[in-house]
């Protein structure tokens, strides 16, 4: 790719952003959109278009987006996106900081030297390019001073800037937690590993004489965590026969027209998918099995509670300080017997994953990591597998039936040039939920939790596997060949060096076609859109299918900061080897900011809230980004025979105390809430009532069985003997 | 060193410690002697003869060390005693168990197999011995499978044992966490980092009005911890004062006889050591001295109370629950402010340690750890300096005023053969000091964790220095030559395998010296006999002097644990090579356990009571000996070219998964109360007045100023502006 390739790609992509903001603006103008533009304002009972004014100005929207203050954040969308916010603004500061001190500094550095000329690596493509990276600069120069004083700059910049950002996210936290609403989550934690029930008592019995021993005076209630497999499963199909019936009605009321009053009863087949079985009629049938499920239901409740408890129970106290202490308190003298944590906001709470036992858990979680490695350093040999055996020649052999279709030849070409890579294509789309299933494999209790472990894990996958992959990947064959002859660190280090110039115009590309298209799409929202008219025209009958068609789901933490860390990662790589990059990062960051502020205050709803624990998170990946990029550093310098170069070596050293700092102050706040934030004052003495009914999952309430029921059929439950 | 020489050596010590037991019997029978011989019993108040039958049985001793139980060492010595039995106790069943399978099945292999014949590293010495070790096997015999399953039989018997002996600490702990007394320790906390002091309120205020937020029913009350370097200089000496004015009035009655019924008024000089100076009537001078002194300390104490505060402080509760889950919950947002931990036994805080800050405090931990490993690796590089300094020409040399004394031809003798050692002597006998010094220097809040840490310390030095010092020195040069051929870690370990047979004669020695003359000497205790009956004689002139004379002091685990834990190396490390090392482990510890259990019940009383703490520290390093003689194995397995080698290296795995699940599911009750253990119901209503005074230290106590006052004090201290 030469540079005029480079900027067509460059302005293509610009055109195609400006031609989404238009259409953004077209489109978000017509109220027949406001619920896919502004779903989060109409859940929340707000006005979509606050003013009101009619001709809405097409880039209304951000100055709204940069006139809002984090408080509306919050307010919209909880303190979790904020600390999204905080992440982008940190990044962008970052590369602000360090782009106004490099660029003006390293490109005329670069760009008057030549050492380029003797070199070969430039393979004379992209050259205009080349000359403002530090690829230019003469072997042993003097001028390599100046980058190594850049190296330090972006490190400082990074360490002041993450210090700064982790403190008000601690504040963030702590504010959010001090707050004097009442929020169930903070009077109950979440009791596993209860043992044995001793002879002649209850599980009910035992954990509450346990803690009202402990807690003569705060201790409330406790909630024994039930097998609610069956009990899930019954009320799932009630729910769905409810829905069916009240289309089913939708339909019969609207075929009521003028020339037949009476109307088309639906109906439908009762086998595999409608599609066989007798014909019925659907509203009979409904309410049929819907007073089956019914009566099920109720007994099913009944046998749950008294006969499939777990040993693992949800505790409730009347004090939120009682509550947050005895979330990170010791219980028992043996840690593998009544282990306890902070309770999550009651949605988030994973039933199943509850009764595994300690060391299970422990067990469970190095199996996954185990698995978790070999995925990212091994996937592409069961995926090559796999594309050796999917030709087109083998699926006939096997699939006869499909022999017709694919005779056709425009599909014979496209499937012969897409099958190959269609099992990289399935994997790659399917791996974050797998990597959110392995993290709910592990037995993490709560739903935030899984999100961020998957996140994590995600996160090394992309790095290891696009950003070293790509940069080695196009050396790989010399690589082999060095590696074979030089077998030390130092050689695959400056390997990994020596391959980064070459590659930097891929990852320009990369990010300005990620942050064009990418936010282009995610503002303009074109395919919600359409699917939603879809939906709206053909399928939904009711109300609630309406809604249900524009729910709009949240910000999706889990894939998207690992997709920002990426861009991090590379844009540290490259800051001081081709400073140029960090504009590009830049408004990377910049437009997401812009962008997704809009999206946060209008459009995603959070589904759940954990109070900024993502921050550690990030904040350790921000680190290990550093330290990838301090590292090739050392590893560039010694490419370019600089002689200071060992004067490196002291920066990951600071990055890594840096991050040891950091986690000793503040981490342990976001691990267990701090007590002194537990006892701000409340603004009203809390409904223990309301609190312990949050935390019943919707299968087991019921009008007939309400809270106290709850308990009462726990306490009846049958006494067991002792195992 | 041949076999008939070895068994000379063995059979001396036997003589010597049959020699000190019987003079121990004698001694000890004489009434004279019952406060050198029953020190713990006399103090508890108990009669020293129980039953008091006069014909002692000289061996009685050992029958009531016999019948005494676990619950009656408690009693008479706390629950740190029971535990260094326990250990005992663990380590004589490991070498039991052992033994009694690996005696009968590897001896007769060795004996039986000629394989020493073909090799030369015997060097012809002490072939008797050699004969039963692993050396005497032919190089890939099946013969070793033998071996190999010793191996796996010693590791899992360590094992189950090590579990067990956890479990039932851990029990003796909640036991005596339990207890229906009440200790002052139970019901307090101390706080450290207490950020500045907001204007308008002194430090007590701010601590009083944080907690009591927190914990509004079950704070009582605060003390500030206070700078007492002046105060308890004016206390010390007041103290000398006083015991010297009692000593002198004990002088001088006693000068009153009948032949001279005035007496003689002592008198002293008042210069330094009583040497020089004005001579003066030591009574008159007594009293004035304590009187001025009285008034300053009174004065004192109330500038210290007022104006030495440090942002430290004692927090106590009027509940052991809220105590205990106060002292592991996280208090402040931050986690370098308001940090806590459970207050030990008053008498063990370290008050001049409380007030450094959080990560001062890590940076002093790592600090010191660097300066442990330089003195670990390099402490002989000073020595040897030092040594080559002191010969006798150069002393003679520096301070020629010697010159006469060293002339003495007998003394030059012996000066000339131990000067080159006396600086490795002296640095020996005050490692221990040296250790503890750098422990409490680490900014550690406690005595007893001092005391572990230290113990720690040692363990690592005997460890590295005295067994693979002594194993590879004697090899030293060769070892040299063959790791600068082939400079890989399976040459060093296999190295290390290979010294050890020869060397096993010289541990054999020490191991039995150490036990026949060592606990000889401790059981006859003929050190502090002399001691203290030439005190009584010469020095001591009243009741308290007599007292001092012959307290006894503690077990001494810094440095007895550090002892023991060596001979666990080098026996778990000889084990399988040269088995019989086994029985003289097993008499070690056998004859330890008697003779300590006698000492325990007996003499020694203890400074602090840790509750077990020391517990983990004692298991990790048991682990750590194990793994070091499973690396060890693998290494020798290498060198007698046994072609199944690799399936040693299970072992050390092993052995880190059950120290990793140890830690997990034991040691957060050691380093936390467990609060199902603390809500045990009490005897009585605690005395808060009594538990607060507990905690004031002795020189800021006075009939002037008690509890109250020292709170009414620290109320009125100036209020601060902020900084």
């Amino acid at each position: 790719m030469d540079f005029t390739s480079f900027l067509t790609s460059l302005g293509t992509s610009f055109v195609i952003f400006l031609v989404l903001m238009i259409v953004f603006a077209f489109l978000s103008s017509r109220p027949g959109n406001n619920v896919v533009y502004y779903p989060n304002r109409i859940l929340k009972g707000l006005d979509p278009l606050e003013g009101g004014y009619k001709s809405r100005n097409p880039f209304s929207w951000i100055k709204e987006a940069l006139t809002s203050s984090e408080r509306d954040v919050i307010a919209m969308s909880g303190v979790d996106t904020a600390v999204y916010f905080v992440f982008l603004t940190t990044v962008l500061s970052i590369l602000v900081l360090s782009g106004v001190i490099l660029l003006p500094v390293l490109l005329p550095l670069s760009v008057t030297d030549h050492g380029m000329k003797t070199q070969t690596t430039s393979n004379g493509t992209f050259s205009e390019l080349d000359k403002l990276s530090m690829a230019n600069i003469t072997a042993k120069s003097s001028r390599l001073w100046g980058f190594f004083i850049a190296c330090y700059w972006v490190s400082i910049v990074t360490f002041a800037l993450l210090w700064r950002a982790y403190k008000h996210v601690s504040w963030l936290r702590a504010e959010a937690l001090k707050s004097p609403d009442v929020k169930p989550e903070q009077f109950a934690i979440v009791v596993r590993d209860i043992p044995h029930v001793p002879q002649g008592q209850t599980r009910k019995e035992q954990v509450d004489s346990y803690f009202r021993d402990i807690y003569p005076e705060t201790f409330y209630r406790s909630m024994i965590v039930t097998d609610n497999k069956v009990v899930n499963k019954i009320w799932e199909s009630l729910e769905k026969y409810t829905k069916k019936l009240a289309r089913a009605e939708a339909v019969y009321a609207g075929s009521k027209t003028t020339a037949k009053p009476e109307g088309t009863r639906p109906t439908n087949k009762t086998g595999f998918l409608g599609l066989v079985g007798k014909k019925v009629d659907t509203i009979e049938y409904c309410n049929e099995k819907i007073n089956e499920l019914e009566a099920r239901l109720e007994s099913e409740q009944k046998v749950t509670l008294r006969e499939k408890q777990q040993d693992a129970a949800v505790v409730f106290f009347s004090s939120r300080v009682v509550a947050a202490s005895a979330s990170q308190s010791l219980h028992a003298q043996m840690v593998d017997t009544w282990s306890v944590f902070d309770a999550p906001e009651p949605n988030q709470l994973i039933w199943p994953n509850l009764k595994i036992k300690y060391f299970q858990r422990e067990l469970r979680q190095y199996l996954v990591y185990f698995i978790v490695a070999l995925t990212i350093f091994f996937y592409m040999i069961p995926i090559t597998f796999i594309s050796a055996l999917t030709t087109l020649d083998n699926l006939v052999k096997y699939l006869p039936f499909i022999k017709p279709i694919v005779n056709i030849k425009a599909l014979k070409t496209v499937l012969e040039a897409y099958l190959p890579q269609l099992a990289l294509i399935i994997f790659l789309a399917l791996l974050p939920k797998l990597l959110l299933f392995l993290s709910k494999f592990e037995g993490i209790p709560t739903e935030s939790h899984a999100v961020r472990a998957a996140s994590g894990k995600y996160f090394y996958f992309t790095v290891l596997n696009v950003f070293i992959g790509v940069t080695i990947g196009g050396t790989l064959f010399k690589a082999f060949k060095r590696i074979r002859e030089h077998p030390t660190l130092d050689e695959i280090s400056s390997l990994l060096a020596e391959s980064l110039p070459g590659n930097a115009t891929f990852f320009l590309t990369y990010v300005a076609l990620k942050f064009f298209i990418g936010y282009g799409l995610e503002l303009s929202r074109i395919v919600p859109l359409i699917i939603y008219h879809l939906k709206r025209k053909y399928l939904c009958k009711t109300e609630a299918e309406l809604k249900e068609a524009w729910r709009p789901g949240d910000l999706g933490y889990g894939t998207r900061v690992p997709g920002d860390m990426l861009i991090v990662t590379i844009v540290f790589c490259y800051s001081v080897i081709a400073p140029v990059i960090i504009p590009f990062g830049a408004l990377y960051f910049g437009l997401g900011w812009l962008v997704l502020r809009n999206q946060a205050l209008k459009v995603y709803v959070p589904t759940f809230e954990s109070y900024g624990r993502m921050w550690p998170h990030i904040h350790n990946r921000i680190l290990a980004s550093l330290i990838l990029y301090q590292i090739t550093m050392f590893g560039y310098f010694g490419t370019q025979k600089f002689y200071y170069t060992p004067l490196v070596l002291p920066l990951p050293i600071l990055s890594l105390v840096f991050g040891f700092v950091c986690a000793k102050k503040f981490y342990p706040a976001f691990q267990h809430p701090a007590l002194e934030v537990a006892a701000n004052t409340l603004k009203e003495v809390p409904n223990m009532e309301l609190i312990f009914g949050a935390y019943i999952p919707p299968s087991l309430r019921s009008e007939k069985i309400d809270g106290d029921r709850v308990e009462d059929a726990l306490s009846q439950a049958s006494r067991t003997t002792p195992v």
